[in-house]
């Protein structure tokens, strides 16, 4: 903490427009531009414990660790909190065109989907280019075949917002396959990328299961089927998969720097720890972790701050199972007291990737006046615009305190890369920039040191109801 | 054909530097601009037959078909030619670091590979950073421990020529690890990407066996396991391999465009039809015979050349085991008489992928004169340029001939991007480029409509005994 910040910290009753205020953030922003923590932080997670599910024994241990690495780093009060959930293990899994043109395929299986019978299935495959062309035939009528969905490419931006659509298949599909008398569901990965990488994730439960094997085929394997299928002889695949569910517990990891004027009001930065099975979870979302930790430290190096700030690692969150209760961001919200939730006064989430942040978006009400203006005066130098569209929901972690009225920020970051890497084998450190992921640190440094030091009301600013 | 060329074929008497031979050239070229069989035929061969590892029954359906393509597009005297050799099918193989750190990693077993011992093995993995250090060692040191060479990424060279340092590791790395008591080899992939695909590849055979099981790692995991020993605690790893070898027989694939006044004189385009398992075998080597069927029958389209044409498409080039006789281009050279070899006038192999063809490089001694102007000047429009540097040995599947005396040419591609995808489950039909790809069958067309429709005698050029 430099002399100067401390004496000006002192001699103005900190709010988020004062020059104070800003000073402190501004030194916050340009002391993460030169910290390494973040780098180390991501680096160490995801070589000590590679992949992390949720509820593995390698998410527990890397858990550990990362309490471990907050108390070193002059966290507070770090604590685990252990919630259950239904755990998935992959087992092996394989695919492969039979008959005439008899040929592997690279798929993985989606998240909590079921194991084939011993020994795999074999079925001829119906491929639909729509979604909606597969919800149109009529319940029954795809009886022992595979249904095929290939809609094309994610289509890349900066946004993610290509993303959106193609999850509609995905989260739909197998409940579909059952409906419509499929063995199997497969489709091409939602990704943007062209390697042998398919992209795994969540799909919808229909009473508390994946109704049918289901799996993502990479781009280049979803092109060869549909090329084949287009040859116009019937195409016979066989899948095989050893998949299983088990009973287990995953874990948020909580740590704080409390502030010294109002340690009650708290500020929570969100990411998470767990991680798909297939690559080692450096942009989904080890990063979210570094980014956060390290913001959060460069902060407090300048000194202790008005609010306090809490770091959560949250656990379980690509998978949710049972879906009520089976995610750390709910564990989260049901340990709070209403008097604990009334206190968050912010909070925003980091997970989507390690990309540099291009914009700020604050939630309605909030998007105007000297808070915002604020904002915009310490992030601006480092390329973080303002957004003309308001934060509505954060992301998953935060996502149920974000619901039960805690204010939320968004700190937008550049997708138009992270569908290349997301949810596959290809998600591991080399694919981190470091120099954008210090832009990042940068970004949520500034941000986040000017609501520590303010004493300005979200809440008040924020209607009751979200705009939808 | 055109009328044109046709009249000024008849009225000139042919030599390559002769206008005639040059516009005809000319004419071939431009020809194969517009031509789309080259995309066509690597499109269906990778389509319908998938990997085509030597030997296999992929490989012998594709052989076959090939031969029918072949004999579609006007290609005479179609012949499949079988020779024996010692096949080689990967089936199932994992690895995994054990232990605290315990995590998967992705490997892929180096051809011929054995398998483990039932259930796998496990070891302490001892780290090298060049093959000189893991030289150095004594003689049975490494008793019981599986030896790691990373000796970091093959290095991006548009000529290719970072290949061949890494090649000296994948070589030599098996039995020396045997020499050392080593239980197992693992390497860094010889590649140049940073994706989760292992590169897999030949090694050197010990009494015709490689003699322990020997895998190349991904180079996200090579960074993850080195990064994880230079944390300073021994790192064990689990390795499991079900490979076996199998008696089997390839085939060599053989068509003719036969010449009007010298058709005993051939000149014959290399490429294999074979891959390695892991892809489809489109850059390597797919469409090498696209490139050389197509080029082909841009020329024969100009009208019937001098000389005879004979594209092969070689089994077997990825493999050759035993060494001396079970690869195709050795079965070729032993299935012709003296005369036959004599007769061969020029070769040229096409086996670095579908991008951009730039630099054309001539034999010793032909290397300038009027028929390298004529060459020039065919070529230069097109981009390819006079290289300096002579061309020595063509290929694996011409270097038997070429051994024998034949006088070899080289149609140098670009490779900066070959050793992303080469030997990986990433060589897929979606990484051919259209537009090189055509540019590619351009230069080829150019160059070999000179040599079909030229008398000039590059044997008598060349000096009997190559300049090494």
């Amino acid at each position: 903490m430099s002399a100067l910040a401390v004496g000006l910290a002192l001699a103005v009753p900190a709010q988020a427009q004062d020059a104070a205020a800003i000073i402190g953030a501004e030194k916050a922003r340009d002391a993460a531009l030169q910290e390494n923590i973040a780098l180390d932080y991501v680096t160490q997670l995801t070589t000590r414990f590679g992949p992390r599910p949720a509820g593995s024994a390698s998410e527990t241990a890397a858990a550990e660790w990362a309490a471990g690495y907050m108390r070193d780093h002059g966290f507070r009060n770090v604590r685990i909190q252990e919630f259950p959930l239904v755990g998935w293990d992959r087992g092996e899994e394989s695919a492969a065109i039979v008959g005439t043109n008899a040929q592997p395929l690279v798929v993985a299986a989606l998240g909590h989907s079921p194991a084939t019978p011993d020994g795999g299935l074999e079925a001829e495959v119906v491929r639909f280019s729509t979604l909606e062309a597969f919800q149109a035939v009529p319940d029954g009528s795809l009886a022992g075949k595979i249904a095929y969905v290939d809609a094309g490419q994610l289509v890349p931006m900066q946004t993610g917002a290509g993303y959106g659509p193609l999850t509609r298949i995905r989260g739909a599909g197998p409940a579909l396959a059952g409906q419509k008398g499929a063995v199997a569901f497969i489709m091409r990965s939602v990704g943007s990328d062209e390697h042998r990488m398919p992209h795994t994730g969540t799909t919808r439960y229909v009473n508390g299961v994946v109704p049918v094997p289901a799996f993502a085929l990479s781009a280049p394997d979803a092109d060869q089927l549909s090329r084949l299928i287009s040859y116009g002889e019937p195409v016979r695949m066989r899948l095989s998969s050893t998949a299983r569910t088990y009973q287990t517990t995953s874990r948020n990891v909580i740590g704080d720097l409390p502030g010294r004027m109002r340690p009650e009001e708290i500020i929570v930065l969100g990411s998470h720890m767990d991680s798909w099975d297939l690559g080692t979870g450096a942009i989904d979302d080890g990063a979210g972790g570094a980014i956060t930790l390290a913001a959060a430290r460069a902060i407090a190096d300048q000194g202790r701050t008005e609010r306090t700030i809490r770091v959560i690692l949250f656990g379980a969150e690509e998978v949710a199972q049972p879906v009520d209760t089976g995610n750390g961001g709910g564990a989260y919200l049901r340990s709070l007291s209403p008097e604990d939730l009334a206190n968050h006064v912010f909070t925003g989430e980091s997970d989507f990737g390690a990309d540099r942040v291009y914009a700020l978006q604050l939630p309605v009400g909030a998007q105007t006046g000297v808070f915002a203006d604020a904002a915009n005066r310490v992030l601006y130098p480092i390329g973080v615009l303002r957004s003309s569209e308001p934060e509505l929901d954060g992301g998953v972690d935060i996502g149920p305190i974000v619901q039960a009225g805690v204010p939320v920020f968004g700190l937008k970051q550049d997708g138009l890369r992270y569908f290349d890497l997301h949810h596959t084998a290809d998600d591991t450190l080399d694919k981190i920039d470091p120099e954008q992921l210090s832009q990042n640190v940068a970004a949520w440094a500034g941000l986040v040191s000017l609501v520590a030091n303010s004493d300005v009301d979200f809440r008040a600013m924020v209607p009751a109801t979200p705009t939808p």
